[in-house]
């Protein structure tokens, strides 16, 4: 798909509709890239960082991490007996996740860590590519990877094609999106930033999960993670919750121009339609602070003249 | 530097010795890279990790590293009245490195670590860069960045141009090696892996340096630290020290072909001669283990032509 995007000579965003936000883009792009421009940024620091679930591919109804992982608890379920008498455990088996999130997030997440620690890595990444090439969005119909946002593709395809260097920044584990960011999206796993399970040098070549959470990459953690792998701040963030308020804060905090982006999920018709009050990818503070701050907000009904890429034939 | 190193059509690497080191580097290199070769690896997984302190640049008699955190402990100590009863700091302001390794290393880098928090990362960025541009190595006679070794200069650029992609994976911290090592050694930000004070979000759009230890990225930490930030096994690797043995490890470990490589400090007439039983860059249990499996050791003496770059006009 990544191949796909770009139209040489034509125009780089045709699933963009010809409004505020398309321009905004394109104005940026041409002040940060043209030579003798005021806004002119050279290449090496022109940086962009991309949210992943709900920003990049879709998030409903629930995070795409979490459905692989609750498949990986239920398929390691044998060799826990102990999990016969957890509650959390029992509802995820009788396919209930609002009963599995009854007593909050924090004992699922344990549930999940532990049901997802124990191997190597390179077993965990077997996994993941296997669950990736079978399991299919439940409402959209399709396999996971295909519910990628085609306007975003071409996005990615633009600034790249602008001599942009482009990263994930994502509340998600690295190791479930570093299989296919670089057929998909053209982003190689070095530039997939993300939370991360503890992993241990195995004292024989190899590297083992551990059962903890290692690093939280979200809210004032994405800044941090950007620090930590990109070791510059970005000119441009591309969002769509409040888990990406401190991203786009860190981003606009530069010394030169910058460009602070949100998707809103306003198409209950052709995606989904959500926002202040969502479990998964709820903007509300984030949202506020775009209206205050001038932040371009694209509403995926006006703004994207399509949603998804075409499947692959 | 970065871009003198190579000269188009002749020998890639003039700065190495035709002996036995440079003959591994190139069939290497030419088996993996040749259509058609049964060792042929695709240029997206041609990942290549280099350890800095003592592989790339020179690290006696102490880690550049140290002799920058205490010239900022030092510039610090106005603001810390209670180090006057400290004894590593009363040996480090007598210039005494022995005394203030005299109660073990870790009080001293519990100080380091302390006097270089409290400041922005951007503030600690111009520290560093005030810093490189005007202290000058002790024994060598000049600025820090220009005991970098020109063989390495060399083999990195020719490794490019080869397809592959380059990184440092060092013990020291990255927000010492990436303001300088794209220009010097052609190796951007996001491909600096190393260790990381903790950093931390200030509810304002900037980080600030906090005064712990975040990440060690040595010995066991080398490839949990290439996982994180890399995310694929390397398969050349080259180190210099006993810091080094589990990323050498971890890469030989991988499917395909691989290269581990050490550089053994012998020469005392251009460098400095060390090994088993130094206190900084000890070369022991990685020495033996490199026999045993028949990893290259390059004699810095007898392998490379030259050692340090040209100093800049
Ligand atoms: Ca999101
Ligand atoms: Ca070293």
């Amino acid at each position: 798909l990544a191949g796909c995007a770009s139209v040489p000579g034509g125009d780089p965003l045709p699933s963009w509709n010809d409004g505020p936000a398309k321009k905004a883009i394109v104005a940026f792009v041409d002040d940060v890239t043209r030579d003798g421009s005021p806004g002119f940024v050279p290449p090496a620091q022109r940086i962009a960082t991309f949210d992943n679930d709900g920003t990049l591919w879709a998030e409903q109804p629930m995070y795409t991490q979490f459905a692989f992982m609750i498949d990986q608890v239920k398929a390691a379920a044998p060799k826990h007996p102990e999990w016969a008498n957890n509650a959390v455990y029992k509802a995820l088996a009788a396919n209930d996740l609002r009963g599995a999130l009854a007593g909050g997030e924090k004992p699922l997440l344990e549930l999940l860590v532990q049901g997802n620690s124990g191997m190597s890595v390179d077993e965990y990444d077997k996994s993941v590519r296997q669950w990736l090439a079978t399991a299919r969005h439940p409402v959209l119909k399709r396999p996971y990877v295909e519910t990628v946002y085609q306007p975003q593709l071409e996005l990615l395809a633009y600034l790249r094609a602008k001599g942009f260097k482009t990263f994930i920044v994502s509340g998600g584990t690295m190791d479930l999106m570093r299989p296919w960011t670089q057929a998909t999206y053209g982003i190689p796993p070095e530039q997939v930033v993300g939370s991360s399970q503890g992993i241990k040098f195995d004292g024989n070549g190899g590297l083992m999960r551990e059962p903890s959470l290692a690093f939280l990459n979200d809210g004032p953690g994405k800044p941090v993670g950007i620090y930590m792998h990109i070791g510059q701040r970005p000119i441009l963030a591309f969002g769509n919750s409040d888990g990406d308020l401190q991203m786009l804060q860190y981003t606009v905090a530069g010394p030169g121009r910058s460009l602070a982006l949100l998707v809103h999920h306003d198409d209950a018709a052709r995606e989904f339609a959500y926002d202040r009050t969502s479990s998964f990818g709820k903007l509300d503070k984030a949202w506020d602070e775009a209206v205050r701050r001038n932040w371009v907000v694209v509403s995926m009904k006006n703004d994207w003249k399509r949603v998804f890429a075409e499947p692959k034939p």
